[in-house]
């Protein structure tokens, strides 16, 4: 279903270098929104910037709406200030304001005065990015509970918002506090004199505009809410959120959790973001770990002599070490996307706990009699054979037990169990595994050498 | 605004106990669906297959919806077949599929015959879950280009769903083939009179009924949708997808990613999954893992008789191997990432793959000086602290390179980048890191020692 955009960007590009505008505005105006954006994304930023102000206004806010937000900033920037401010009087309000938010103040005190619809976006511009303020569109039609249904479907045919998606229609008192929500298919069904208050439902789920932007993708799919209403710390209707904006939200949230649990805290970040910015996000994570792999060689450099009267030892601490590392790493993967997605009640967590310290004695054993087993035929000693062997069910089950209690307690203590969780294990996993074998080993070192 | 559930779910056992069903059952019904189903999941199985059959069963049929799949399984068979069939025939039909796929042969033909609605849920068994098919429900209006509005609203009116969102309307033409889509927004604006094909919108977005369910979430994403309808292959409209079907797969698939990237194929299993279920889908993992780690033990052990010269090369190798491993697995969450979200065309390849070379060598040259700096205060040898230095600027340059290369090729070959990656990645740090160190090491055994 998705466009292959290989073919059509290749043309796009070809008529472009010919400097055939026409042709080019011609391919885009067959795409629809969503798509024109993508191919348009793919465009050099020299491209990019020829090409929008060439566009009508309102295609180019469809585009700018699609974008991401540094490329979008960087995009606008570029663009002569007028054009620029036609473009935004055509963009949904909380797109605007995003963009606006992501100029320079200067910038953005210079548009706010060309646009003609300044006083929509103009309170979106105090809500954090990241809050329930920031996601929510100001565009939004609040019906009285005294109305007719009548009079209800007038409001709604004078009303001509930017995007014309609606979902649910919110009711307001006399002070514009949030008191009801009527759905479109209950107004369609109302005879034409029947009041809104008799066909709205009083019991409407909101949130607080500075509440956190995962707390309300959270609460709207665990209602299956289309759209949700959002309101300030008076009860007053400010703003409504739309499905599409938690996608994006629950999307983020994940590569959040994918890069934090990969040692990455800036999750802006692509292979593609500029050097300076990735030796920002990726240094401090690396330097953490030299700190931690230090101390692992520390506990090595406390058996240096048995080493050098069993360098065999060498050739197998990692391996104990590393498999410990995977087992504790797939324990706090399982936690961190549970945590993520659900409640996890105490008992329930006194219940994984144990079974993942069993798991990992488990998972120690079978892994510890493989590689056991085929260490005695390589190199024909048992000493060696079983201290790995049983070096491993002590490192997989220690480690399998931290790689659940780890992120567990950081939750408990109010840190993001993904930020911290892969750190902690395996350097736990590390020093315990060397320090496991290494002093197991040193026992039986007549026999190993 | 998400309950907090650890006081109600004390009082609701609490009540269980004293066998008070009555209060029990009061306490749910203040409670929305989703809270009701929330609450339900926290209790024990005994206590579920106790209270369920006493809960009217469109409460029954709403909580079932909400909860996972396996535990609503277990929890049907467990009850008498009679109940069950009557909360399934309030259940949305695309659930109450689930339901049944869920259950064995025998049960799911019993529960058939005795169904009110078998006929519409018979057709959506032959769908695989993780489908278009498999996420959509067959309850849907289909209107006819030549109704009028009025009759429209008519039909709409004597439609009574079991979920009551509707946000399109999709129309057929008369050989049930899939011809437009009327917003409801634009029915309640119509005059009575006006045609469907007159205010209907001919160039609808649909998905077919055997797509996986992952594409049909990004298309819904990609356009904004809040619902699509599903085709056969011959254009007939057999279903509609709503938006709260793609927030699970999206979240699904973000577990998909963690998982996989921390070594784990199966993405049903949680720290709680059953012993065994966790045995198959860890061990494999820990298993390939094992060979690469013997590898590596291998590449060691081409240099056992240096490491017996000068031990405390046993002592620092691992930092080589363990920030190389770091470094390149910031690089697969990035890649993994931003290929799970967006195309990435063949010029951008090239440039980030070049792009992280470098990065990896200014990685290496960070971290390599500050750690041989450290180790050079430690043990006062110039001669391992540079080679210390050298190895971390190669493994992690090339690491860095690996790093997006691997997930790049493996998208190109049509594996799932997230799937093999880590392990392919952490195979090459590691077994290049230990080869890099120890050859090195070897040319200045003289000074080392």
């Amino acid at each position: 279903m998705l466009l292959n955009t290989e073919e059509l960007l290749a043309q796009l590009q070809d008529a472009l270098e010919r400097d055939d505008f026409d042709s080019a505005i011609r391919m885009l105006d067959v795409l629809r929104g969503p798509d024109q954006a993508m191919l348009f994304a793919e465009l050099d930023d020299d491209e990019q910037q020829e090409l929008l102000p060439k566009l009508d206004f309102s295609d180019s806010a469809d585009i700018l709406e699609d974008l991401d937000d540094p490329e979008t900033a960087k995009l606008a920037a570029s663009l002569p200030i007028e054009t620029i401010a036609r473009i935004i009087d055509e963009m949904e309000p909380d797109k605007a304001a995003d963009l606006l938010g992501d100029l320079s103040k200067q910038q953005t005190q210079a548009l706010l005065a060309r646009l003609h619809d300044a006083d929509e976006i103009r309170p979106l511009l105090i809500y954090p990015d990241e809050s329930a303020g920031g996601l929510m569109t100001s565009e939004f039609i609040a019906l009285r509970p005294l109305m007719t249904a009548h009079e209800a479907v007038e409001a709604l045919r004078k009303w001509s918002p930017d995007a014309d998606e609606i979902y649910y229609l919110f009711v307001v008192d006399e002070e514009k506090k949030l008191c009801g929500v009527v759905s479109l298919r209950s107004l369609i069904l109302a005879k034409p004199n029947t009041l809104i208050e008799n066909i709205m439902d009083p019991d409407v789920i909101s949130v607080k505009v500075g509440i956190d932007q995962e707390e309300c993708a959270r609460t709207m799919s665990h209602y299956d809410l289309a759209a949700i209403p959002v309101v300030g710390e008076d009860g007053l209707l400010v703003g409504v959120i739309t499905h599409d904006d938690i996608v994006d939200v629950l999307e983020e949230e994940a590569t959040e959790d994918v890069y934090r649990l990969s040692n990455l805290s800036d999750s802006e970040l692509d292979p593609d973001s500029p050097i300076l910015e990735q030796l920002k996000g990726r240094l401090p994570w690396l330097y953490l770990n030299t700190v931690t792999a230090l101390f692992g060689a520390w506990v090595i450099s406390n058996y240096e002599q048995i080493i050098a009267q069993a360098a065999v030892l060498a050739i197998f601490q990692s391996v104990v070490t590393g498999q410990g590392g995977n087992t504790a790493s797939q324990n706090v993967a399982m936690a961190v996307r549970t945590l993520a997605t659900e409640r996890v009640g105490a008992k329930t967590q006194r219940r994984i706990i144990f079974r993942q310290f069993v798991m990992g004695l488990l998972l120690g054993l079978a892994v510890g009699a493989v590689v056991a087993f085929g260490v005695y035929l390589w190199r024909g000693n048992i000493y060696l054979s079983l201290v790995l062997g049983l070096a491993l069910v002590a490192n997989l089950g220690l480690g399998s037990m931290l790689g659940v209690l780890v992120p567990l307690g950081l939750e408990k203590i109010g840190v993001d169990p993904a930020l911290a969780s892969s750190v902690l294990v395996t350097a736990a996993t590390d020093s315990m595994g060397f320090f496991i074998f290494l002093s197991l080993a040193a026992h039986f070192l007549q026999e190993i050498q």
